[in-house]
């Protein structure tokens, strides 16, 4: 293998879509089911030996004959977004496969290659399917929940050709972990600007998903006088903007989204009586006491009702000290100078890090862009990961 | 007459609705034609000469003796909104026959009482059809718009039983018209804080309706550094506190409102990349030269595209100074305090004063609320503003 074999991959991924007009691949798709043969017979070209385990992972064992071995997974996902970009998930499997199959000696532990079903989320809402069979962690309570034509999860791994009953038995019990290992696009612009091709994952952000909501009072956008308004969306977007500067304020640690706003009943000549909008904070360490005092501040001073309904919290998870520094030793072995990251994107490593120690390589991409047909990669930096995770491997073996 | 029966006659109105749940009686539908037949009976209770036009106005001509008489038309309107209070349009209309009802002498110059069809536009998204025929402004080619179902214009006229080929004879000839008088709730709050019933109508405010376009870059709310942002919707929000903020600074002047806004795309997870909201601005004279100006600079500074594109403008409409002059000497004469106001919503008035001189008495409504369930007016303001446009009729006849 070589980094031109990893693009004719990628080109032959992308081509199994479910949409003819733009790359998109969801759990259980038949373009996922086609996605999974095909990685399938790579990692059996790869000498692997490998199937398709129940949730829908494919996964591929290179065996030690150590009596001892543990396993090291090496790990990304193959579904994708909607209009997806062809590298975000893909690319980790395939620099896997390249440097397992590059391996010629007997190993003191066992690597299993996976290519996780599920990270996305797209059709059930529920990310970390795969990585959550494969820990051990998934919750069966699930298997009932239904995607929007109605299909539950279960009836989806049936037609798909495994069994939930089964699903326990695919996990790798915790003693059995050695680490785990995921190389994957950064999605962010950092490495694009710093113009250099890869970075060490420190941790991965936790994430405060919430919605606010704004009540005021509706009026005639004609007969109520300025000072008599209590206009709900004009109060929002004194709080977007205090979000936007809170988070500069402390853009060492948060980023902070409003991704959606809706205007309840709104109408060009209605004053807004209602808005709802989403706010989404990352960090690695997430805190929105003051920011919570400064919107109570605003809405009180325009006497808005106020609410902040916690939605998802999920917890920031840190990358293992000790596999970082095998990989920062891996890095530096290329010549590459260190950078290190907060990933903001979640990943299948949050589900692992419950169970086994997890560390991540990031990979420059295009502008920062993903999720977007825009998403690229440069050649010269699948060579210079492909080298990272050669190093990698090979520090671990000694 | 009296106010009881015009209370009675409210709650008559009122219960005549397409809608069992609330009030709703738009141009054309089964409840608007009840409405009429009812107005109709009222008018020619009141002993005059009455009629439903082509467009659908119901119109009662008392008629003077006079040659050379002219025409005074003193109307309102009875369609309403969707989910409507039961004041908007009928108060002016059941006011009208009262003070007519009244007269027993022979007056210098006719009265024709008209209730007129669509002042709301709801069905056609088209203002003023009934005055616009009385004026004889309409565009026959609206008569081919069609409503959500598909139905013309034309066609509803018809289903009616009107004839579109006779609108133009419904017109009264601009040298006939003495003036035009129509009675309203404010539809606002200034009269209900001020503690005051009526008020003086100096004009009617021109309207400027946009739609601002705002587009940055979307990305993934997780992975783009706050300052690699070109967040389309805290740029979009920083403007509309602009708007606020400018709108305050002239609120003599203008009102301004941000009613509706839509995140294009919009996701919790993805950093907007485009905005569109709409802008409303009133006043008797409208210039957003310097606003254009202030929003620009935001969006310059936040490298964010703008776009302003105006959908619609009205020009303002001033009273009459004469008819206007008669009306303040009929408030006075009844000790109620001067107040005069300029309307920011449309009226049949906007319509008439292209070709007659037009007049307006506004009447205090419960904080000022309208378009809504709750709009109310006190008796005792219905007994003020009858005594007012008695007064206001025997002022024209002196």
């Amino acid at each position: 293998m070589s980094t031109a074999t990893i693009l004719a991959r990628i080109q032959a991924l992308a081509a199994i879509s479910e949409d003819h007009h733009c790359l998109t691949r969801t759990f259980g798709s038949m373009a996922f089911m086609k996605a999974s043969q095909v990685i399938l017979g790579w990692m059996q070209e790869a000498g692997l030996s490998a199937r398709i385990d129940n949730i829908g992972n494919v996964r591929g064992r290179l065996i030690s004959k150590n009596p001892h071995a543990r396993t090291l997974v090496f790990a990304s996902h193959f579904d994708t977004v909607v209009n997806a970009g062809k590298w975000d998930g893909p690319l980790g499997i395939l620099m896997a496969l390249d440097v397992v199959s590059s391996l010629e000696m007997d190993l003191p532990f066992h690597i299993e290659v996976v290519a996780f079903c599920d990270e996305e989320g797209v059709r059930f809402h529920t990310t970390y399917l795969g990585s959550k069979v494969l820990t051990g962690a998934f919750d069966r309570q699930q298997l009932e929940i239904q995607d929007a034509g109605g299909t539950t999860l279960g009836d989806a791994i049936r037609l798909m050709g495994g069994s939930p009953e089964l699903l326990a038995a695919d996990q790798i019990p915790p003693a059995q972990w050695l680490g785990y290992f995921e190389i994957h696009i950064e999605q962010g612009p950092v490495l694009y600007e710093k113009h250099i091709p890869v970075a060490i994952v420190t941790g991965i952000a936790g994430q405060q998903r919430s919605q606010l909501v704004f009540k005021g009072m509706a009026g005639h956008a004609g007969t109520v006088p300025m000072t008599m308004r209590q206009d709900a969306l004009c109060c929002a977007a004194e709080c977007i903007v205090m979000v936007e500067q809170w988070a500069m304020q402390h853009r060492d640690k948060v980023v902070a989204t409003v991704g959606t706003l809706q205007v309840v009943h709104g109408a060009s000549n209605v004053i807004p009586g209602e808005v709802v909008c989403s706010l989404d904070v990352r960090g690695e360490h997430i805190d929105t006491t003051e920011l919570s005092h400064l919107l109570t501040a605003i809405c009180e001073k325009r006497n808005i009702s106020f609410e902040w309904n916690i939605v998802q919290e999920t917890r920031p998870v840190k990358c293992n000290e000790e596999l970082t520094g095998v990989l920062e030793n891996a890095i530096q072995s290329t010549g590459i100078e260190i950078v290190k990251l907060v990933s903001g994107a979640g990943h299948d490593a949050v589900a692992v890090s419950a169970i086994a120690p997890v560390c991540m390589l990031f990979v420059r991409c295009f502008k920062g862009i993903s999720h977007h047909p825009l998403e690229d990669v440069e050649p010269a930096d699948i060579e210079a990961s492909l080298q990272v995770a050669h190093a990698f491997i090979q520090q671990l073996i000694r």
